[in-house]
């Protein structure tokens, strides 16, 4: 799996910040939300600061999206952004039965190709 | 949606502690994968220290699992747990393509019900 195309966001040696987003969707207007989503991904992105994104959402319309920022201040700028777009008040209203935002500042990590060896 | 079967877990005011486990799942064994999950699942939550678990998994095996801790030290101490039982051993060399772990402090959250209005 090339690193363009990995589900798994590529990040630098902690400390960096996370916007860990756990929410239930709706079921209504799929079509709407995916491209409110694609097009919210795309301006993340662009942002200052951006480091990756994991996105998952299961078939019972759970999801957890993990962004990942350099510093806290990089977060609160695109959260300013986002909510000028209005996107949290449509998303609020609209498009989630329930949602957890929560801001991490990310410690320590590793990767399966640089996890120990169990028991060594 | 009741507390007890939500997908979002009720944490606390933070500071408090994370697992952020990102995994892209082979085509394989997905029995014996659930029940292993189920097991470790069902230990965690005895752990000393144990505050929620937030879990999804997608149609094309992408998953990302956010554990919550009270305490890195309780992290590291359900670490070991799951060490000794091997779990981490057999998944990396059979069950997954790929993962990340990252550990992280929660620093701030809100939920959809004390989301401040935007724009206000």
């Amino acid at each position: 799996m090339s690193p363009a195309t990995s589900p798994i966001a590529r990040t630098p040696e902690p400390p960096y910040y996370a916007v860990i987003f756990t929410s239930v969707r709706l079921a209504a207007e799929d079509e709407a939300y995916a491209a409110m989503a694609e097009k919210m991904d795309a301006l993340a992105r662009q942002q200052p600061g951006y480091l990756g994104i994991e996105s998952v959402r299961s078939a019972d319309r759970v999801g957890i999206t993990v962004s990942y920022w350099e510093s806290e201040a990089t977060i609160l700028a695109w959260k300013r952004v986002a909510d000028h777009l209005g996107a949290q008040r449509v998303g609020r209203e609209r498009w989630y039965a329930d949602y957890t935002v929560r801001i991490a500042r990310i410690e320590r990590g590793y990767t399966l190709a640089s996890s120990p060896r169990v028991g060594l």
